[in-house]
């Protein structure tokens, strides 16, 4: 088994690991180096990535960043296949319940620093413990209501166990960006820091928690991401499931709209 | 069952109901077009609207608002009759549960418009998705603990599910007006616009979301009030219990000071 | 508003609602006077039925039961028409949820009277106080997994919630006629009695219930529900989700079988 | 405060208590050695002594039991005063709550030995890990239902939760004598003995509970009631809040039958 | 009993408890009349205390406050004895749970006045209704992190509640002192007042509640804590076994750090 | 990835997997080919392997089984190293929380099939969907109570789901073999088959399942294990903290016990 633990840190195309002496990993989001682009074959790699992350007592703090001046930025669409097709949809909401569980079991500090767009998957950087944002950084979500489709991944969940569901549902329905101190103003962000710091301080972070004893360490991140790993459990099945029903009359509407006149009146 | 659908919009005195082309449903509390002073009949009416707003599917937003630049004003307490009546509670118990039921299960997004005062059942304005205020507007509860019962109608629930346990208890134990400007600070309320301005706005906001697939729509409202739906089925029960428990107590308190001193050591 | 509640016995094709002067309402599920088939309008019925009946004060006691010498027997499938349509099974998911909500919310004692098979939608009789079964009787669930489909509308919930988990994971993973003595056995069925007399041994025990004041009717079925309604609005939306996403990979399994080869290699 | 834990022991009227050397703790209610009929003083009573039970250390297991071959047999209305009274009502509720919540706070095994009847209060037997009964004991609920109240003090919680909620339901909806035997195949009852043997059977568990560590007895118990608490806070407080409608409910309605028509047209 | 429940004012070391004619209950934590250093003898006392506060109806409003211009300052660890004992650690957790519960349980409003330092177990003034801090107060967790054990007493599951999960934890990993201003902006602290101010203004706030009927008061306390309680039961105690594996580790490298490198090859 | 993914067949020592053309996978735990003791190493397997099965869509059915005509039997305690080291604990805690999480995100149906004795970590059989067992197999726990520890990793979580709260105490405080017979009659046992038998019925069951389309098996599982799998996050890690502390004490009476009296006397 443990040269199955061992190789993880290489096997991933989207995400970089590194790890320094004292185990401080920083998982950094990409495409070939540069900002990520979200893809289906990115979504199968995070589940597998955060599990081994989580079950390697090697890693002591556990940093969640972007590349490229940016966390995570758009979505490669069409490499997730027809969303209408219950056999991709299936695969999209197994996995997409698995990987929050799975950042949710990193059973050390999580540390998220943030530079540019957290434009997609957000809530990745809303399981840390705490969030360093850029002075530049921008939240908002673009892969859902923009996009015609229900919030379900877990997106809502955690701004909403963040920042509170008003202020959550609001950002989610009327997506635009939301600056880094917006965002600390409403308790999601823990510190502002000046545009391309966020790592370093994020570091600076971790060498304070290694201070702490294992034990500590690891038993912390348990007692303070229970409450939001119950809320994970208990909603984001359901919320992937509405978000693929939503994904289908999406799909539905669109082909409606593209169908010329005489074809329609054909599959009448 | 169509005849049935069909006529709820003629049904309610206190509850005017107007719907647009695209199916924007705006739902005006009023008392003679003026502002609402709530009674037992508008109780019982507000039960039955919501829920047959809640299971017509040709309604695709609702919008929530006052009349006369008012949301909702005052209470017209006679009109309950005795509320020390277990069985006059118990209409009210079971009524209280359901409206919210019945709000929370309106599948479509809700957004309330508030003018002026929203100073009874501002919990009505909080199950909805977003709120617009206008600058002038303010929130209070003057029917509960001014009154001297306690605020178990789900009022407590709402405001600390969205302003936070701590903001909603002070807010109900000293009871004085909430500026929307601050609602807005506390997360509950989305937008702050000019004086007159809530209704068009939300219709605004309205169009927004109209631009959303049916399902998607729908299946966000879902997701969105799921936890909050969770809380009242919870909660709001025994709340209301308590409030007849109180509201009880509050009539022999008053009755007792009422009482000519002779009686009281007759009965004593 | 009174007109509108007065004129519901009349308004449905499936039920079959009588009331005696003492306030017991008989709900007879049927298909022209015999056994119910399940057809898409008789689910739209029961939504209203229910909500209808919860609300009319004037039920002091109600009796579910069914025609024919049967409870539900089957289900008329084409009546639902597209079920891989989503905008179909969003109104699915809709009144599923909102029936067994609507049924958990009649707050007087309910009591079933199950002669022959309850072989279709057996959770309406699990959301019961007491269910009276006749000796003849059977328990059975042809209308998921035998069909294709995941038990997901209320059916494991409120028979794991009776019988225990293991008891109806078997029951709806082989699905075969549970008589009603193995019922009793579970703690499902409270009386089992000779054939043709489940109807009357259910008057017997309602004559019983009315003994209790008004208030304590009420109340006593409110606390003994509140856990499963509770079960019920947490577990139902998502089960009913499944359930379409199931039905939609059935669909298009069966249309991969009868598809002719040509057409699927054109497809490929 | 160490003499104020001593000398609890001798402080209760309808509570005799006796240890042994290991540390086995006897409860046995009585009413001047015989069966106890509760009384408005027993239930203020088990309330403090249960919370001092818990809280003493010295106490290794727990053992409840009854006196002259019962358990506990009747109730004193008279002495609860005027149950409509809200201010007295509020003190049911809160001992009510209290005492169920100091029971499961016995942080060590605790056995319910039962001789005869278990007709009132039978859920303090249900918060024992294990009940040891005499083939004559028999269960029954006869201060409910039969009195004409909602059982919402626990009684249906505990039963619910070792029974299962169908039997919970007819046991307490049609109150009549359950055996031992019955009582055991349900799952309640762990073992059936020979009359006049169920706490000689409770000591000998006791003594194999003793084996454990110190820590192992306790966390075993804190480990096992835990579902059962977080039922018994989430559910109890509003059970008897409708239980105290209902009885304020009951006690109307017994005044409007005992009041001369005379009267009744004055007071209309 | 009456005698028992007469005499707890005068049964504790660390708390002076005073009340008025009006029921007014002030309890001040003290040391020897200065700021109290927290000792495992006041964590005994605070457990038995607060239950005795909470039964006693004398009681209708409560005031936590401290003493010498601070809340609470430290704590004198060695007091606790040796905190890798599982038999000592039992104790910790047993108490900690329980005095939470016990806070949680005092059925009348709760004010919290802090003048000064609140750096040690703060969640005791989480537990009031409404918090009055004095200018220059501040708050901080002096007990947890910065001492290497994780902060699972309640401390975190009360500021997560009161002031969002995402400040608690940051507040709670870099602790440093958190003004009285932040905290009104968190919405934790309800009122700031000039220091020296918090417990007159305190009392003006329970003279204002004083004002509603006694069940009113009490119930309101009892609706407002519910969920907040809810979260204790169900979160606390592991927090504290959480708590205490950390202490043993903690203890075990403090060990390993002083012991001379000749012991160390021995032990091996 | 891939790569990754299809080696996991022969990484376990303590289990073998073999899966057939129709993507039936046998799971079976053996010791050498006999029945398996569990081990430390055994413990960090089973986390990995089930993760594994679970991710592995090829997965269609999962049967769990024993080896040598035994389901498990017995643990190597020396194995597991000092369980008074927190370190060491905390990878018991960490590891036991994960194993359960991920069988049931084992998302497709999973079958026991148990000859033999179920005397260790019947836990695991408890996570499938249904069980069948030999006539002759047995269910006990020597692992906890007998050994002198809480029974907190999942054995009582699970029991008390599938076999109600009160069997489940008793069963586990008075550790003795359960017939096959009586696991069924308990509802936790869905068939009872002869001796040597229970794998070929499982096969049977499976091919059953195997006819369902694919997301209806999967989403099955996914809908009935959901009431389970919260029950496990939210209560297996406080009982096996509680676990740890028990096994603490345990050793530290058992040291207690062996030292000679001079030693004692010096440590004190």
């Amino acid at each position: 088994m443990q040269t199955l633990q061992g190789d993880y840190f290489a096997a991933y195309r989207s995400l970089k690991l590194t790890r320094d002496a004292n185990g401080v990993l920083v998982v950094e989001f990409h495409s070939n180096g540069g900002p990520l682009t979200f893809t289906a074959q990115a979504h199968t790699e995070v589940v597998d990535a955060f599990y081994r992350i989580s079950q390697d007592r090697a890693n002591k703090i556990v940093i969640l960043t972007g590349a490229g001046g940016e966390f995570i930025t758009g979505v490669d669409w069409p490499s997730f296949g027809n969303a209408a097709d219950p056999g991709v949809w299936s695969q999209v909401h197994d996995e997409g319940v698995q990987v929050l569980e799975n950042i949710a079991n990193v059973r050390v500090p999580v540390i998220a620093a943030i530079e540019g767009r957290a434009h997609v998957h957000s809530e990745y950087a809303l399981l840390a413990n705490v969030i360093v944002a850029a002075e530049g950084a921008t939240f908002q979500d673009v892969a859902h209501f923009a996009a015609g489709v229900v919030p379900g991944d877990g997106i809502f969940t955690t701004w909403s166990y963040r920042a509170g569901a008003g202020r959550a549902e609001a950002f989610l329905l009327n997506p635009q960006p939301l600056t880094a101190r917006t965002a600390y103003e409403w308790g999601v962000v823990a510190e502002v820091v000046p545009n391309g710091k966020a790592l370093s301080r994020a570091r600076e972070l971790a060498a304070l928690y290694l201070k702490a004893p294992e034990v500590t360490r690891r038993d912390m991140r348990v007692h303070f991401i229970q409450p939001l790993k119950e809320r994970i459990v208990h909603e984001v099945g359901y919320g992937l499931s509405l978000e693929g029903a939503s994904a289908a009359d999406l799909l539905k509407s669109m082909q409606a709209k593209t169908q010329p006149a005489a074809q329609k009146s054909k599959s009448a």
